[in-house]
């Protein structure tokens, strides 16, 4: 099989980029190691950028979006028992944000690529990059059952998360890894509940962090901050929402209906940056490269703005000969990467209970809340980030 | 002797405390350890926040200030060899600081005393606030050489420093302490030398923060992050100007002015606060109450929003019978006191090296930098907190 650009791994960014690269006439494959039922059975963010929007509207796969995701002018934080709301659309002089899980923005992408005929390959085990250092032509291989398959390209893109081959092919003397693991984790629940607020609420609160989110407004998200040490089974439904709802402000805790959980996972924090992200004919986008902790919903959107200079940088080579966009890819990237990174360490750190912390830092963080909600500047600070930076 | 309000300590707070009230025609004594010359010779902070300008302009002590002081409407930060200027006038509507050492102004505050005939008791050894509890009228103690002298008052107000009296008489179980002792210090050169820059230029390198700062056009301060093992002995001036050019941007470098040190000193960092700030009839202002790491210039600035809180509680007392500001004096004051932490804080975490910082908090801090310098709202945010929020 020969095609231009070989993406490996079928997530939302390497469909997304498929899917955008095909509209321009590129040709693309997506090799996938899963079915396409566990890659929509994964149940990750659902806080879409303005800018992320305007992609899926350009890779033409937004009408469902656009019809059922849900645009938020806002979001609350809660500390000390109150709530006080970011109004991010008066606060940035009009940019939103929406909510659409990224179950359904990947089975919208699937769809797409379907509609144009895109070639998505799943069940692709032992996916290998090879000859991507510049010597020769890279060229990938994978095997379906006893047969192995080659796909020759010009480019290969790594879209294939965290634990793919992508990265770790890179010469270990070349990548740098930036990284910093966070005491604290993530106990999520799903149900099929009416959601608690119409908006997210972020709620810091001395028993530890919870965020009350939701992907519709018949299916609610909730999560609380637990230990490194907890497992699911330490937790039943009854303890989750008890302490749920020990964590919310007065009128949510009395108002939110509980339901059983039809999903429940603990996700530990973790910030982490390889550089560069590109190595010759090798690029990486998305977890493949980078994650943030999720608080400020900064990881799905990073995610997009890697793919949105991935895509221009293609089409200036393919369509005017143009390599600027490929050499500066990694620099821009990692760029808006960082400035993600920042900002999800920064309402990390803001909004949840540190064990290490002492008194000073405890002080400091109340206070950190109290400015914020005290001065329009810091306010149009947290929500030019929170609704997404310009490319 | 009896007044209304005794006040333990002769630097800038209680000085200017004392002439506000007595233009109000509220009786004070001023009871200072040291000699006028000793509290003159003392070296501190010099940009002076506009609302406190404005304060010296009520106590009738500001003729000196505007005429020599100088207006700065904004300073440089200096990081990856480049300048970046901070407009604070811009940035804040209007807003600027005064550069004016605290020594000159402690001079006009004496001779605005002097004018009165306000009553500044110096060389007062073993000062002693007495029955300040509630339970009878409370009453000062110092010593002059061998006789002992009392003041009886209504209240007592501690403006004597971190180490001075005021506070260590509260009883420990209602102060409660924060604290956080940074791993780095600041070597500080006094000269004789025109500065390298008209505004200030705070320096994020390497080897080091740096900062160029000044007194007037003729007198230059800088000042280079150190070790906490270093002393004074170890810094002749040629290793001092050595390092600080190490650190300056190119254009700095090339054009500095080198010259004797008629000063030179090392001070740790800390950040530190005691709460409450009233404890029944004995009240904290400035130093005695909370210290700021010097980054950021909050100092001297904290202390005088202290007075402004204290001042006008105190007018309400004495002229409305008004109890109101001397109730909420404590919380009134610490609010803003840790919005001043806040701030020291966060600009010494973005302008020095810390030796506990791994890759990611180092290139977290560059990204702080760069964010910085790419969005509006976060360099308004800057500027209103060093041009100093509303009281």
């Amino acid at each position: 099989m020969r095609t231009q650009v070989g993406i490996i791994g079928g997530g939302p960014s390497g469909l997304l980029l498929s899917q955008l690269l095909h509209l321009q006439g590129i040709d693309t494959v997506v090799l996938e190691r899963h079915s396409r039922d566990y890659v929509l059975g994964r149940i990750r963010a659902g806080v879409l950028e303005h800018g992320f929007a305007d992609l899926m509207r350009e890779a033409q796969v937004s009408d469902r979006m656009d019809a059922e995701g849900e645009i938020h002018d806002g979001f609350d934080i809660a500390y000390d028992g109150k709530r006080h709301r970011v109004d991010l659309k008066g606060l940035t002089g009009g940019n939103t944000v929406i909510v659409y899980g990224q179950t359904e923005l990947t089975r919208d992408l699937y769809e797409g690529r379907d509609r144009l005929g895109g070639v998505v390959v799943h069940n692709a085990e032992d996916v290998t990059p090879h000859a991507f250092d510049g010597n020769g032509s890279p060229y990938l291989t994978y095997r379906l059952g006893e047969a192995v398959h080659r796909v020759d390209c010009d480019f290969i893109v790594g879209c294939d998360g965290f634990h793919g081959v992508s990265r770790t092919s890179i010469p270990k003397d070349v990548l740098k890894e930036y990284e910093t693991v966070y005491p604290i984790g993530w106990l999520g629940v799903l149900s099929r509940t009416p959601p608690v607020s119409k908006e997210l609420i972020y709620v810091n609160h001395e028993r530890g962090f919870a965020l009350c989110s939701l992907r519709s407004q018949v299916l609610s998200r909730y999560y609380v901050q637990c230990t490194l040490d907890d497992s699911v089974e330490d937790w039943s439904d009854e303890r989750f929402w008890a302490e749920l709802i020990a964590r919310l402000p007065e009128d949510a805790a009395a108002t939110i209906v509980t339901g059983p959980s039809i999903e429940k996972s603990i996700a530990p924090l973790r910030s982490y940056v390889a550089e560069p992200m590109r190595y010759r004919n090798l690029f990486l986008a998305g977890d493949a490269a980078h994650i943030v902790p999720p608080t400020g919903a900064r990881g799905l959107n990073s995610a997009a703005s890697d793919i949105y200079y991935l895509y221009h940088a293609m089409v200036d080579h393919y369509r005017k000969g143009d390599p600027t966009g490929l050499d500066r890819y990694s620099e821009r990237a990692l760029a808006r990467v960082w400035k993600g990174q920042r900002f999800s360490w920064w309402m990390t750190r803001l909004l949840h209970r540190f064990p290490d912390a002492n008194d000073f830092d405890r002080r400091l963080q109340k206070t950190e809340l109290d400015y914020l909600f005290s001065s329009q500047a810091a306010m149009q600070s947290l929500a030019e980030n929170y609704v997404g930076l310009p490319f």
